[in-house]
């Protein structure tokens, strides 16, 4: 029987992967769960090798809601043409520093105004998985 | 003063255009919140416009621990270099079809194998920004 060229798996990514691969996105995406269930937001950001630094604001929902708590973030890249790619899930805790010190290495912010709080994703799980032709 | 050309700023987006602009985008992302915190994973998708249609397995963790659950549904489409780009965040519950019936217009499932389980999100509430050049 021919193989289906469309048919794909996933493969685990070891946690040296996922971190090597995270880094090669600009953007990855924040969750935490709030009092209306998840909440998924994109945030640009930066890795040292455990931690996910983000700048956001006292006012922000991340703020207000995700401090001290359960956090995730999400890095992936996908081709939708050819149905491959990969995706990240860094579990951690979120850590605000209302000190406002600017971390060094930490993302620029893309948003004019204040964007002073720095967010630091704790990550004490990492896993992620791949999207590869079937042999 | 000359304009900051990096300068941004977040816009509200209409629930209509939410649902408009989610249609472009061939993969979305799942949240719910299980044992070990928020989860996300990247799907595929479609919309019916109160519904998002998903397809997964019965031993996905999304069907272990989303069933009957606030879960999310998020599409962005993000531009890095220019720094614009819009996020769309759909809540609702979570309702796994364990009939297995094929829903008319649901996704193709990308992955080998069984996917036999139907997902369907009811939406409840709709939101989106969008990043804009500041004026």
């Amino acid at each position: 029987m021919p193989t289906d060229p469309t048919a794909r798996r996933l493969v685990d990514l070891t946690p040296d992967e996922c971190w090597t691969l995270a880094t090669t996105r600009p953007v990855g995406r924040l969750a935490w769960n709030g009092p209306h269930g998840p909440t998924v937001v994109p945030v640009n950001f930066t890795l040292d090798g455990s931690n996910v630094h983000i700048r956001t604001t006292p006012y922000s929902a991340a703020a207000q809601e995700g401090d001290d708590s359960p956090v995730s973030f999400q890095v992936d890249s996908i081709d939708a043409d050819d149905h491959t790619g990969w995706s990240v899930l860094m579990r951690g805790r979120a850590h605000f520093d209302y000190g406002g010190q600017r971390v060094a290495g930490g993302p620029e912010p893309w948003l004019s105004g204040p964007r002073s709080l720095p967010l630091r994703v704790e990550v004490i799980e990492v896993s992620g998985r791949r999207l590869v032709a079937s042999d």
